[in-house]
C-alpha cells in the first residue's frame, strides 16, 4: 500500500503507521487532531465529514476537538473504522485528497510548521516495572545478586502511581531538579561518591541533583469507554482499552530517589518531568509487529494468563548529545520485546481490584532493559551506578550533564515496511538556585 | 455573627464555617455550586451577580460551573472576597437574601433534596504519611521498635502518587477489592493468620481481601494559579495554594499491600476507592483552630522552615455501623493536630523538585494517629495487625467485614463556634467473584 503523498524511506511515518497526534500550526493557540504521514501532517478537523461509517458517522466531533481524548473514549470498532478510513483516503489510488487541491490545502499541514503537544490529557499516569533485566540489574546493585528479584516480581507485573501533571511532550526541556539527598552508610556508597558530591552520612543535603538520569521507556494511552469503579476489565477484554503506544523518558534522579523512595516509592525523584513522544502510533499500525510472548516461570495467577502473541518486536535506542554537539551518540540499544509482562497483563492487573481507567490514562512499561550491557535502559545501569564511564561522542558520562539532550528512538522493521515512533527529546537545563 | 437561616446548635454549618461542594437537585443531572448553611444550601449560581467586588466582578462565571476547579484556580485574594461577600449575604443583619423572598427560594436548597457530588475535578492526588504515631505504629509492626521510623522520616515529608480516578464522595459504596496476598514468610506470618484464610507462605494466593482496613486521614485541595514545572512554591507563598481541607479514608486491603508494595509502594491496595467528605472547608474559616506546630527535631532543611502556626486542631472520630445495625459505633477518636508535618511544609516539599500543582489536586495527610491506643486511625493499628479484638457494637473487629459502614467526622470546637466538616462515609460491600 501507498499513499500519494511522498514519504521517504526513512521515514517513520509511512501509510501502514498513521499515528495520532495533536498540534498547532505557526504561532497559533488552536490545537488540533492530525494523523501523520511521511512529513506532513493530515488535519483530522479538516477532513471529520468525511468519517461517516456507521461507528463515526454521529461522532466526528470528536475530530475537533483539541486533545485526543474524546475519539479515544469511543469504543474499538471506532478506531478500527477511523485508521481504515484515514489509510484510505490517503492511498494512491483514492481521489477525494489527492484530487481536491482546496481541501488538499486546507487539509495537509507540513510537520516542520506544526508544533507538537500532549496528545491527550493524562487524566492518571501509572508506571510499571515489567523488565525482567532491569529489575535484576537494580535489585543487584540496591540488594545483592541472591535477593535482586524481589519475591513479587515474578507474580504480578509491579507498578506505581505516577505524577500526570509533570509528563510533557518531546521537545520540553527541563531543570535539573532541586531536592534532598543523603549518601547511603557503609560500603555501598563508595559507589555513588566521585569527587564533585558533598554527601554526609549524618545529615541530608539540599541542592540540585547529582545523579541524574533518563529511562528508556514506552507506555500506552488507554482507550474505550471508562469501566465502572468496583468492575474489570478480563484479560480477554485488553485490547479493547488499548489505543496506542509512545515512547517515554521517565527522567529520574538517583540521588533524591535513594534517599526518599522507601518505604512508599518513588515520588520527587520522578515527578518534575516525564517526557512523551507526540505521535500515538496505534496497536493496529503495530500488529505486524507482535511475536510470541516471554515464557513465564512461574506461571502466573488465571487472571494473568493470556495465549495470543502481545509482545511487540520494537527496536529501541537511546542518544545523548552534549552541549555543544551536532549529533546525537547512541548509548543503549535494545527492544520492547524483552518485557517480562505484556500490555494486556498489565491493564487486566491495574483493573483487578476494581480501579476505573479511562481515557487517556497512560501506562508506561518501566525501563526497558535487554540482557547485555550496552541494551541497559538507563545510566544507573549503564554506567553501573557510577562505577564505570560511557563514551558520548568525545566526552563520557556516568550520569547526564546539564546541556545534555536525551532523544529515544523506537522502529519495528518486518517484511520490508518500517514504522516509527518519531522523537522523544528532552534538554536537561541547570538548575534554579 | 448569626444568620438568619436558622442553624441547629449541633451543625456542622454555621455561618463561621460556609464550605464550598458541588450538589445535585432530585434526580436532576445538572450540578452545581454550593455553600452549606444550617441543613441548607445556597446555591451560588442563582447569586453570581452578586459578586461584584474587584476580585470577581469579572469572574462571576466560576460560580456557575460544575465543579470548583475555576473558582479554586483564582488567587486566593478572590478566595477571600467570595467568603466575605457570602458571610455577609447570609447574616441576619443583610436584607438582600433575607428580605427578597423570591430570590430566597431560587438560592435556597434543603441538604435533605441534594445529592452532593466531588466538588471538583482532581487532576493528581498524593497522599503523605506525615503522623509521627502512626508511621512509628506501622514501623514497630512491620520492622520491630529499633527500625520503626524510616531515617528519612524526620527529614522530609514522606509521601507518594495516589490514583485520582478512584476518588469517590462520601456516601458511594465499595467493593471489596480482588487481588493477589501472600503470607510473609516466618513468624511474621502469625499476626496475620485467622481461621478463614487459606495463605500458603510459597505461593501466592488470588481471592477477595480479607485483610479490609480504613485510614482516617484529612487532606487539603490545592488552589491559586498553577506554579509552571520547573518552578517552586517557597513556604512562605504556601498559603496561597492552600484552597481548603475535607476528611478522607484512604480505604486500604493490607494483605494486597504487604505483598506488592516493595519496592514501588502501595497501588491495588489503595486504588478500589478513597472516599473524600464533599464539602471543602476554607482555611480562613479554620484559622481560629490553628494551633502552634510540632516540635520538629532535627530541624528540618530551611526550605520547610516556617514559624507561623499552622496546625489544625480538628478532633476527629471514625465510626462503624455493622450490617443491619442502626448506630455509628465509635472505634477511634484522635485529633489532626497530632501531624508532624504541616500543610505548608507538605506543599513546599511537594514543588521543590519544580513539580507542578493544579488547583483541584488533592493533598492527603495519610492516616491520623494520636499517642494512644484509642486515637490510632486505621484497623490495623487498633488491632495491632490482628492481635487483638476491637468492640463494634455488640459485634467484634479486627479488620472490617463486609455490610460494614464507616464513617469519619471532624469538628473545631473554641470559644464557643463549633464548626464541622460533615459525613465521610463509604459501606463495604461483597467482592464481585
Amino acid at each position: 500500500m501507498k499513499s500519494f503523498i511522498s514519504v521517504a524511506p526513512n521515514s517513520d511515518f509511512p501509510i501502514q503507521n498513521l499515528p495520532y497526534g495533536v498540534f498547532s500550526i505557526g504561532a497559533e493557540e488552536t490545537r488540533h487532531i492530525g494523523v501523520a504521514i511521511g512529513d506532513q501532517i493530515l488535519n483530522l478537523a479538516e477532513i471529520a465529514t468525511l468519517f461517516d461509517g456507521p461507528e463515526l458517522k454521529s461522532h466526528q466531533d470528536v475530530f475537533r476537538q483539541t486533545t485526543l481524548n474524546a475519539f479515544m473514549s469511543l469504543p474499538r470498532p471506532a478506531w478500527l473504522e477511523a485508521r481504515t478510513k484515514i489509510q484510505q483516503l490517503l492511498s494512491d489510488n483514492c481521489g477525494i485528497l489527492r484530487d481536491d487541491a482546496t481541501l488538499r490545502k486546507r487539509a495537509f499541514v507540513a510537520q516542520s510548521d506544526a508544533t507538537m503537544h500532549l496528545p491527550a490529557q493524562i487524566g492518571d499516569y501509572t508506571d510499571f516495572y515489567s523488565s525482567i533485566h532491569h529489575a535484576t540489574n537494580v535489585g543487584i546493585m540496591f540488594r545483592g545478586k541472591e535477593n535482586a528479584l524481589m519475591p513479587n516480581w515474578k507474580w504480578l507485573p509491579v507498578g506505581y502511581h505516577g505524577r500526570a501533571s509533570s509528563v510533557v511532550v518531546s521537545g520540553t526541556d527541563l531543570k535539573r531538579p532541586l531536592g534532598q539527598t543523603k549518601a547511603p552508610e557503609g560500603k555501598r556508597s563508595l559507589h555513588f561518591l566521585n569527587k564533585e558530591m558533598t554527601f554526609s552520612a549524618d545529615v541530608p543535603s539540599f541542592g540540585p541533583s547529582k545523579l541524574m538520569d533518563f529511562e528508556l521507556e514506552m507506555a500506552f494511552f488507554v482507550g474505550g469507554p471508562e469501566n465502572k469503579l468496583g468492575t474489570r476489565v478480563p484479560i480477554e477484554k485488553t485490547e479493547d482499552r488499548i489505543f496506542g503506544v509512545v515512547l517515554m523518558n521517565d527522567w529520574s534522579a538517583r540521588d533524591i530517589q535513594a534517599w526518599e523512595y522507601v518505604p512508599l516509592g518513588p515520588f520527587l525523584a520522578k515527578s518534575f518531568s516525564t517526557t512523551i513522544s507526540p505521535w500515538i502510533v496505534s496497536i493496529e499500525a503495530l500488529r505486524p509487529y507482535f511475536v510470541e510472548n516471554p515464557t513465564q516461570d512461574p506461571t502466573p495467577p488465571e487472571y494473568l494468563r493470556h495465549d495470543d502473541p502481545f509482545t511487540l518486536d520494537i527496536n529501541l535506542a537511546v542518544t545523548i548529545r552534549p552541549e555543544g554537539d551536532t549529533e546525537d551518540h547512541v548509548v543503549c540499544k535494545t527492544n520492547f520485546k524483552h518485557l517480562y509482562w505484556t500490555l494486556k497483563q498489565q491493564l487486566a492487573h491495574h483493573t483487578v481490584n476494581g480501579c476505573n481507567l479511562r481515557a487517556g490514562d497512560l501506562l508506561g512499561s518501566g525501563t526497558v532493559s535487554g540482557p547485555e550491557e550496552g541494551a541497559y535502559g538507563s545510566m544507573l545501569e549503564l554506567s553501573w551506578r557510577g562505577a564505570k564511564e560511557i563514551p558520548v561522542g568525545n566526552e563520557v558520562r556516568k550520569f547526564l550533564k546539564d546541556g545534555d539532550e536525551v532523544n529515544l528512538s523506537g522502529v519495528c522493521d518486518k517484511n520490508g515496511v518500517r514504522i516509527g515512533f518519531g522523537q522523544c527529546r528532552g534538554k536537561l537545563r541547570p538548575a534554579d538556585i
